[in-house]
């Protein structure tokens, strides 16, 4: 495509000699009626161009059934370009001839058996709209040269490939074009519900035009530089299985796989252990930074195969955000699921720190706040003790609506998409009393049971009573009650790490969460430096002196809300875990007596050192 | 076996002619210094006739290899007997010929051929240790009589079969034989650690003298009557799962297996698969009570094939605990692995009942009473509130040892064997918050983490107070506490039910839990009438009665423990749970904004009716 005089022929004949595939002059195809006006000096409108086109079009469509063609057209807007491709979108490539308007002419006055108008070439001028996603080629160049380029850009295969355009896989598509990759970008055909997406995606941003989009799946592979690289960016579980399953058979031996989806590590590990039997590698990476992460640098969090790791880590680190040492917020984080795995716990932590803020913004309009005063009194927060969550929540309540705020009119059922739930098993798999988490999980359940709820207090009553407390100790309840989520955290990963024998690193898994992640925290970024000396954070001198110094607000601010029938669920799981976890007499030893009695469970002593086994007889000695 | 003259050639031979295994004189195996002692009229000694035992143990191991046979012997003492059935434990049986002094006396003198001084016969009384697991017969009846009797019960096959032989196992044998049913048990041979298990175990109770020992499992299933039942009792997992193997191949179509252990619902399913496809018929049965209950009348939960049920129902129910109108204790749960999954949500139930005691016994250590007076505080619920696990409670906090209470000296690291831990999983994947139940669990865990606890303390200091806190506000709390559990638990069953279309009949679950299981109680005794109108018990108008008068000491309670930094994470978790399930508006709202807001999860309204998905891209708007 181009101008008439940007070399359509000279260089679509050169290019078909290399390429063996047959070259046509579209002009060649006019219908009568349109040769007719241009012979009469008649230009031709675009419901004339209209049919040609679409006889273009035919012809493609007919020559691409055995093989491809090459076809001189000069295309100049972009709605001819949309007929031109029409149900081709994947397999047509416009090549554009850029020159500019003095070169052109000098070369159409220089040729003897075309003569044309200067003002015919100025109206070409005007009408052109240059096309985006075209292979360009400067017409300064000798054909030659051209058409090398031109096959080289045609024939290149790309580096990288991504199935699963969500918001998360568009995000990282444009993230990774944007560092100079050359992606091919693949999203199912369904019809009537997902229908050209790729070809849609790529024509909406200028970053992807060098990117290839695909809804056939053998032709994405086939895109693919070997041995391949694809990012699957598809929901956890079935779809993810599903989509394996098409690829493995397409795959040559030592592609990788990577996994960026929420996955199970349990899940992730069968599927290493389904691909190596293919010769396939795999790598369970999770990927945390929601949809604006994902775009401009997400915290990435790769795990399984190493040999693996180190073919894609120049992608992933390029597109990861940085920590404030200007180093990729990416790192190997271990064997089979211990990415997902890392993932999974990021989000249980998540999950908290986002009901902590629920809380305090319960309590607070418990106070008789409005959302504003509320935005006003965590904005100085911010100076102290900053976290990307506590950001977005000021913004939340500030943010107005018609004649009130927004979040007065949002439905108080939350949702989750599972990996809360995962971290509430893991938790009670590998004996971690990670309860902060789990309560946050209960608590959106239980905001799901809105019916129930409305039910109970017609029949109960609202108890919740005004809460007289100063911002100085909700601030204060809040950092300690923070401290103590991030230890279960970090508990439950350390334990992980010493069942599956995974050999995290705490420090540096740390250091990777300080960005493009959800959250990513001033307490974070302190984090790394605490762990390398204390797997227990809670043991580390600065956290033990904030602690002291924060403890009797989180105590003053959970038996208030207690008293005013105000739930907190997570506070008071922090401060019972802490009050629980700094006795060391507890009483336990009851249950053990009871496990003894109805049971024979036997029991242990602490006068004999606890190693050895008792067992009493209660009923007997009840009855002696 | 029996003494001189009771007729034990007369009777072998007689058998021998009838079952044809060959029949052999034991005193032909004197060896020649015995015959030689006899013939002079020396008296054998124990050291004499141990040879000649052995002789005889020999003969019968060597005619074992290729049949049977009858060995007459007077085997006056249980040593000898030992020495006769050495190694052959499970095939020798012993057939004892009773006859009193005067009854012998008298045939021994009319016979002619064989004369015997009554002094003689009077020493073989006293040395005779009448056997306790031998077949018995009265001489009284002619030897047609006696020689089919032993044959009938020889060669009877047992009605009930049970394998594994540990303390609930042994229970319900004991129980079983009491009720009148001739039992098989089986306990595998383990050498060093299980060794004549079965054999040991039915010498022990004079209940088990027609019940078969087996540690072959082979002969143990032959001795069952055809189509077999045989109840597993032993642990859930890998276990169960080996036994299962063992037993496919032995069975035949239509044989019912009970697994009477704590299985996960799970298993249960795969299992009646897995044994569907063999024709055997699988019920996963749920048992609580304990070593006691187990013995007496336990609470049983059967699942699964309901054909299967019909046969073992008799059974079952004549074990099973009665309710106070006499009904057993037993009851067809529902389909699949529904019997075990009730069983978990009963060990739940549990859990947290076991630790609102626990927690109560802390604060009220706290107030500086002694476990005396601890239990003083607790007689008086017995009246109003009573329940086994309270029972119990009181029992252990009274049971002293030397100049001090037992439960001072108890190790307070609780241990727990995975059905509570499947119940928080259950919970988690369900969607239920049965936060008591989990809250529970994780006390246990935090116990467990002794060492942390006690480094910890160190470094925090104590921080617990001492609390000033009448008893009525203790008492009123733990009722209230306890009402919200058993919600909590019940709508856990309820979900599962729904989900897996089980129909569970929650009345009839809770008047099974009635009697012989450990959450039986006053309160349970109300539950099947209260769930019949109400699925929500905190819903039905006596409850909540109780409930709006005890809430507020539930309140007090708590608010009080968490300033004085006592450990209450059960109580603190009903409280909060009550709070947040009797207020129609929560903080979700702001949750779903946050995940709209980072992960454009989207939301939904509450001026909308709640239907339409809303997203809001809080960025742009912050911007503007």
């Amino acid at each position: 495509m181009g101008v008439s005089g940007s070399g359509k022929t000279t260089i679509g004949k050169l290019l078909s000699q290399k390429t063996q595939f047959p070259f046509f002059d579209g002009d060649d195809y006019h219908p009568e009626e349109n040769r007719k006006k241009m012979t009469s000096g008649t230009p031709l409108d675009d419901n004339d161009r209209k049919g040609w086109l679409q006889a273009l079009n035919q012809l493609a469509a007919e020559k691409l059934q055995s093989g491809s063609c090459i076809i001189a057209c000069s295309a100049l807007k972009e709605s001819y370009r949309d007929i031109l491709k029409e149900g081709l979108e994947n397999r047509v490539r416009f090549v554009y001839l850029r020159g500019s308007y003095q070169q052109i002419l000098s070369r159409v006055q220089s040729r003897q058996e075309h003569f044309m108008p200067p003002s015919l070439l100025a109206s070409q001028f005007e009408t052109l709209e240059p096309p985006v996603e075209a292979i360009t080629a400067d017409i300064a160049f000798g054909p030659e040269q051209i058409v090398s380029e031109i096959m080289e850009t045609l024939m290149k295969k790309t580096e990288f490939g991504l199935v699963g355009l969500g918001v998360m896989g568009k995000s990282l598509c444009r993230n990774l074009a944007g560092k100079g990759f050359r992606v091919s970008m693949y999203n199912r055909h369904l019809p009537g519900q997902e229908e050209n997406i790729a070809v849609n995606f790529k024509n909406e941003y200028p970053e992807l035009r060098d990117s290839l989009p695909f809804d056939n799946l053998e032709a994405f592979v086939d895109s693919l530089q070997v041995p391949r690289k694809i990012l699957l960016m598809v929901p956890a579980g079935k779809p993810a299985d599903l989509i394996l399953e098409a690829l493995i058979p397409l795959l040559s031996e030592n592609d990788t796989i990577i996994d960026g989806g929420n996955s199970h590590y349990t899940d992730t590990r069968k599927r290493s252990e389904l691909l190596a039997a293919h010769h396939i590698r795999f790598i369970g990476c999770g990927v945390s930074g929601g949809e604006e992460g994902a775009l401009n640098g997400p915290s990435l969090m790769p795990g399984g195969d190493v040999t693996a790791y180190k073919e894609i880590q120049p992608f992933l680190e390029a597109i990861a955000a940085r920590d404030r040492n200007g180093k990729p917020c990416c790192a190997y984080i271990g064997p089979e699921g211990s990415g997902h795995f890392a993932k999974m716990v990021h989000n249980g932590i998540e999950y908290a720190e986002m009901q902590l803020l629920a809380e305090i913004y319960y309590l607070l309009a418990q106070s008789r706040k409005d959302p504003d005063e509320i935005a006003a009194v965590l904005e100085p927060w911010k100076k102290e003790e900053n976290n990307f969550l506590l950001e977005i929540t000021t913004d939340i309540l500030r943010t107005r609506e018609n004649d009130g705020w927004l979040i007065d009119k949002i439905l108080d059922k939350a949702g989750n998409k599972g990996t809360g739930n995962w971290t509430a098993i893991a938790t009670a798999e590998l004996g971690i009393p990670a309860t902060m988490i789990v309560s946050s999980l209960f608590a959106r359940y239980i905001s799901a049971f809105k019916t129930d709820r409305e039910a109970m207090e017609t029949v109960y009553g609202n108890q919740q009573k005004a809460l007289e407390i100063d911002e100085e100790t909700v601030f204060n309840a809040y950092r300690a009650a923070r401290l103590i989520n991030h230890y279960q955290g970090f508990r439950l990963l350390k334990e992980a790490s010493d069942i599956y024998q995974w050999q995290l690193d705490l420090p540096e898994l740390a250091r990777i969460w300080t960005n493009g992640c959800i959250i990513r925290s001033d307490l974070m970024e302190r984090l790394p430096g605490i762990l390398k000396s204390h797997d227990n954070i809670l043991l580390h001198p600065g956290i033990v002196s904030s602690l002291k110094m924060w403890r009797p607000s989180l105590t003053r601010l959970v038996s208030a809300c207690i008293n005013s029938s105000v739930p907190v669920p997570v506070l008071s799981e922090a401060v019972n875990f802490f009050n629980g976890f700094t006795s060391s007499r507890l009483s336990a030893n009851l249950i053990q007596a009871q496990r003894d009695y109805f049971g024979a469970h036997t029991y242990r002593r602490n006068d004999d050192g606890g190693e050895i086994i008792h067992h009493t007889n209660w009923k007997k000695i009840k009855g002696s």
